[in-house]
């Protein structure tokens, strides 16, 4: 079983990787573990304490802690939908922390809650969330820097190089028989 | 449009990512923000701001910011050829800033220039960069830590694990059929 | 050759990648690297300064420093194995430095070793080893956050996005002819 301080090693590394922070508020932070625990044992995996989570991994994987928006949420705001990832400027309580606009699309919400929280605005995300039984994963390289990875979307920033999303291509695999060579 | 703020905050949090620093002289860090900034608006990408692009992005890949050559120029120099990304004992004024050698291979120059900084000494650079239309990339691994990319050539530092270019080899796909397992 | 400032310098820059410190006694630090150093120059690559190498390089490949067991071993203890590489509270003095249980598996031991480390109690493994002439590679991805690497077994834990090492799986290469777009 995940222990809480397994938790908070993990958001701790985490965060210095990237050059984060965890938030500031010691009592704020414990709940955030604690629900990225709970989730862990819940589910298997720590999903986002802020959200709902589906129960299905294939359905929940953007929304695994750390989320696909969390880094594209720090550029803009300063911190993640949860605020439990936080730049420098939030860390030391120059910049506040107010409610931001939930990143996560609203067919990907819509199918991970099997359908119920399509708006009745755009009835095409119900049929689109019924009819993906699987999620098809394609290869995404980084076109400035060459990362490689294998995910249904490019993620919002490339964690090598930090380009945007845009610089992601869908790549091309071209087979080449063992022992051969190809055109070299 | 890209604000001078994302320029920063790209550089600040990929500065972090690698342990690197900004450089310590503000007036100078600006005037590099700003030239990333105007090459974005002009190329569509953010080429070095101390370098000549072609506004061909293939010709270009190689000095997008961060380039191909901050990680190995930090490593010996203490900062990129740009003096962008410094080391931490340069950020504190130890170890002073001077021109650096440029590492960008003369081919690629003369590529991007449209053959036009090829060396007379080395006519056959020339012929090189006027047959390559079409840049090939490859599947690229480190033998040390497995971390793939494709690109035309390997990185000069493994971005994981920190090996040198001479642990990367290139792969060998193995296609199997969907549904089989191979040899497994 | 390597400098000895050139092994200080890759591994500052690699703890710094990952949120990580260098020993704090500086003795101690320097004999680690000087280790480094001799076996770099030994086998061409540096293998770990706590660990018996083998030569040979497919055999010696988890205990390339940083080796396949820091990450894991920083996270339940503080500390690499060789105390080389720490965590901040290690760092700082707070957590002592003990000798940790080695994590590599007695299998790779054996492997490297000509079989002759195989315990006498799992006659099994020296036969294991004493096939293995050649080592398979897989390509493996992340379901997180889709990282890919090439290598016999996935990581300890995502250098990306730090999922344990459960969260891997086996890619499944569908090869799709050049210039045509599969199921798109």
């Amino acid at each position: 079983m995940t222990t809480l301080k397994e938790v908070r090693q993990r958001a701790e590394a985490d965060a210095k990787t990237y050059g984060y922070y965890l938030n500031p508020d010691p009592d704020f932070l414990k709940d955030l573990l604690e629900g990225l625990k709970r989730n862990e044992e819940r589910y298997g995996y720590p999903s986002c304490p802020c959200r709902v989570a589906s129960g299905v991994f294939e359905y929940d994987r953007d929304i695994l802690c750390p989320c696909d928006y969390r880094d594209p949420d720090v550029k803009e705001h300063g911190y993640c939908y949860c605020a439990l990832y936080v730049r420098k400027d939030v860390h030391t309580g120059e910049t506040p922390t107010v409610p931001i606009p939930e990143r996560r699309p609203p067919m990907k919400m819509a199918r991970a809650q099997g359908a119920t929280a399509a708006t009745d605005e755009k009835p095409e995300e119900k049929e689109v969330a019924k009819k993906s039984t699987k999620i098809e994963k394609k290869l995404w390289y980084c076109k400035q820097c060459g990362y490689v990875c294998y995910r249904e979307d490019p993620p919002y920033i490339c964690p090598i190089c930090k380009a945007k999303r845009e610089m992601f291509a869908e790549m091309e695999i071209k087979a080449r028989k063992k022992g051969t060579n190809g055109r070299r």
